[in-house]
């Protein structure tokens, strides 16, 4: 045996923790479903030809073999994420779906890559996704964006800002600007905070541009906010001696009633950023990230986009959007700010006077839960000073006494004659609360 | 991109196979937590070395390479059940831990084995175990078998039996019997249901036991009830010559008074078995099988026992179970025993009049989810009778319409006017419901 260590890039929380993550899913599926959101649950692995089609990601993948046949070649691979295996079920079972389909997944994804501060290699992922079988109206990029920025605000962060760019915008500037491989340039951009302006103006000029049209697409990305956008854009391109197209200006505008739909619905949430490029070179229409307020080093904790095709066969336009929910778990519990208000169920400790009169505990237990009311039974028939200190080390805060037929709230001490068929805990003790500091 | 098709043994489910699934995790994950088992989440993956420590599991290890190193060897496998991470997890954080502890798992496990009726590569289960620092109380042994049975109690199957034996039994009833390998006769014994009588006693006899020890074994396999165990124990040893030990009459009286406790808790639940033996050799105490009445032939759905040490170092005696859930789920959804009353969350589906008055589309929606009624908008503003085609094939029972502000029960046709803060469906369609036929 080897010996008990923790695996790095694979985390673990303490049964506080792991109520904490509990509890972050239940709210995020409880506004997935109150927008109508069905909960998918694919199986874990895909077949490895199908997950290596993206060449970047197949270097991540964990490839599964039998220890029984050690030379078998491996035909299966945990999935990397939850799109490949949410296009393929829309495949396989779409003659069983209504379209546009809407569906949210909550499950584990695993990536063999270099585990660093916020990179895990096995982590919880938090999907929603509508994917529709003709076109795809922009009001869904709008509703999933909003559904996102709810589902977020029902969590313990401060603030969020979620910061919107669009591939349609991109593509029309920088036909202007003239850029011929827009992913490559797309790509450089998205290097602008790890290696700044110069940086990139370096790659840029290193790939074909000219020393204007380098600076045409630096200046571009420095457009943010929530209006006057395409005057913006014109601003940049004019002052390098280029005339904006009409496209460039539809395509400015459609991105601004976005982010004002967005914020119409949930107020001060989205911005344009046409800074953003992570992922643009495979969606098509808008992107997303979405950043804490304060922790904006934690990197995007929510991402997604509009693309074109969610099946091989092309057709099923669709747009999604995926919460890194360890990356944010990891945080909320690593910097204290979140904590249950006790790492166990119950809120009753049932003492046991001795083993002969175990089953009158069992019987006082028996209808707390009845109404709904978590508890325990001692395990000994220890001294009952011994028997509250094991409630309190549980952070349990009552403790009922069935011989005498009294409960005691330990945080105070107060003592009172009780019933087990209808005595109370206060509505704050019931369940294990989230507290927020 | 391979074509797209099931993979044999990785179950996948409908949106609506999937709801009834998650609420029956829900129901048993109500019933732990009454119970005051709070959940854990351990990593899917643990060192290859550590797995493979039981030879039989070695051989459905899931191994795990990255894709980018084929030559690798693989240090990481698939855990194949929850108790081997749980038994590291709390030898990990046992100085953060409470003892006895109770904790459950609902997770996916996987074992690489030859997928069959019945049988999955990919598969849930739900656990419970009580682990414990010192002796663990055989009530502990009660409490686990209690909590499982109130937690299939809560499921839609018809009833159950529970069958138990205890190891501690068959060690004194073949002590007297004389028989030296006991673990091999268990293994035997273990195969009544494949072989028969006539093929477990040629085994016995291979296996060097005589002919009338041989009949003993077999006669002993044919013991059960919920009372006079002793008795009957005690019967066939002297019908073969031979005199009870008083070892052997306490052990059957305490697995008669554990039987006993969990039917005064759970009626007409528990069954002495003296013919279960699968996993007796592992488990030192009771063993605990669960059949579904009706569905025997389904085998086992809920399984587990008393050990004497979860961790390598020795100590930490504990008892513990596991339900087979996704077997359950496949075998309910088969059957057709089961179904939703919808496949998505919406209970409104509300209609668009035209897309200059989806704003208020949208404000009716957000005003019926202000009070937790899930609905969905429109994506189109098709003629109303498309739309509330649409509802209809998404299962949704009220289509709302916007600009006169009326509400349609599309079942019964019965419309009428609405105000959006105040309406309430039906209690019954508020929420999918689990329906059993």
């Amino acid at each position: 045996m080897p010996k008990v260590a923790p695996l790095s890039g694979f985390p673990e929380w303490t049964p506080a923790g792991v109520a904490v993550e509990q509890e972050l899913m239940r709210r995020i599926a409880d506004v997935f479903e109150l927008h109508g959101y069905a909960r998918l649950d694919t199986r874990a692995v895909e077949p490895v030809s199908r997950l290596a089609g993206d060449s970047d990601a197949a270097k991540e993948i964990y490839a599964l073999t039998r220890l029984a046949e050690p030379g078998g070649k491996a035909k299966l691979g945990l999935h990397f994420d939850l799109t490949v295996p949410f296009a393929r079920y829309v495949e396989e079972f779409q003659s069983q779906l209504q379209f546009p389909f809407r569906r949210y997944q909550i499950q584990k994804v695993w990536r063999g890559e270099r585990p660093q501060e916020g990179r895990f290699r096995e982590f919880y992922q938090a999907d929603i996704d509508v994917v529709a079988r003709e076109a795809l109206p922009a009001h869904l990029e709008v509703e999933v964006a909003t559904v996102m920025a709810r589902a977020l605000g029902a969590l313990p962060v401060p603030g969020l800002t979620m910061r919107v760019n669009d591939r349609r915008l991109m593509d029309a500037a920088y036909a202007v600007i003239g850029v011929d491989d827009v992913p490559a340039v797309l790509r450089s951009v998205d290097k602008l905070d790890k290696i700044g302006p110069e940086g990139v103006g370096a790659e840029l000029s290193g790939g074909g541009l000219a020393p204007s049209q380098a600076d045409a697409v630096l200046a571009l990305a420095t457009v943010e906010g929530t209006s006057g956008i395409s005057d913006a854009v014109a601003r940049v391109l004019e002052a390098h001696g280029l005339t904006p197209s009409e496209e460039l200006a539809a395509a400015a505008s459609a991105l601004e009633a976005v982010v004002a739909s967005v914020n119409a619905a949930v107020p001060d949430t989205a911005v344009v950023d046409l800074r953003i490029a992570r992922g643009l070179d495979y969606y098509t229409g808008t992107v997303f990230e979405t950043f804490v307020v304060g922790s904006e080093a934690l990197g995007s904790i929510c991402s997604g986009g509009r693309y074109e095709s969610l099946v091989a066969g092309g057709g099923m336009p669709g747009v999604g959007m995926s919460i890194g929910l360890s990356r944010l778990v990891s945080h909320l519990l690593a910097t204290g700010a979140v904590s249950m208000s006790r790492p166990v169920p119950s809120a009753v400790y049932v003492a046991v006077d001795d083993e002969e009169t175990r089953a009158a505990a069992d019987a006082v237990a028996t209808a707390l839960r009845s109404r709904g009311i978590a508890c325990e039974v001692s395990a000994n028939a220890a001294k009952f000073g011994k028997q509250i200190q094991a409630a309190e080390k549980r952070g349990i805060p009552f403790v009922w006494f069935t011989g005498t037929g009294e409960v005691k709230d330990i945080r105070s001490g107060e003592q009172q004659a009780a019933d087990p068929h209808s005595w109370e805990p206060p509505a704050d003790d019931r369940l294990p609360r989230l507290t927020v500091q």
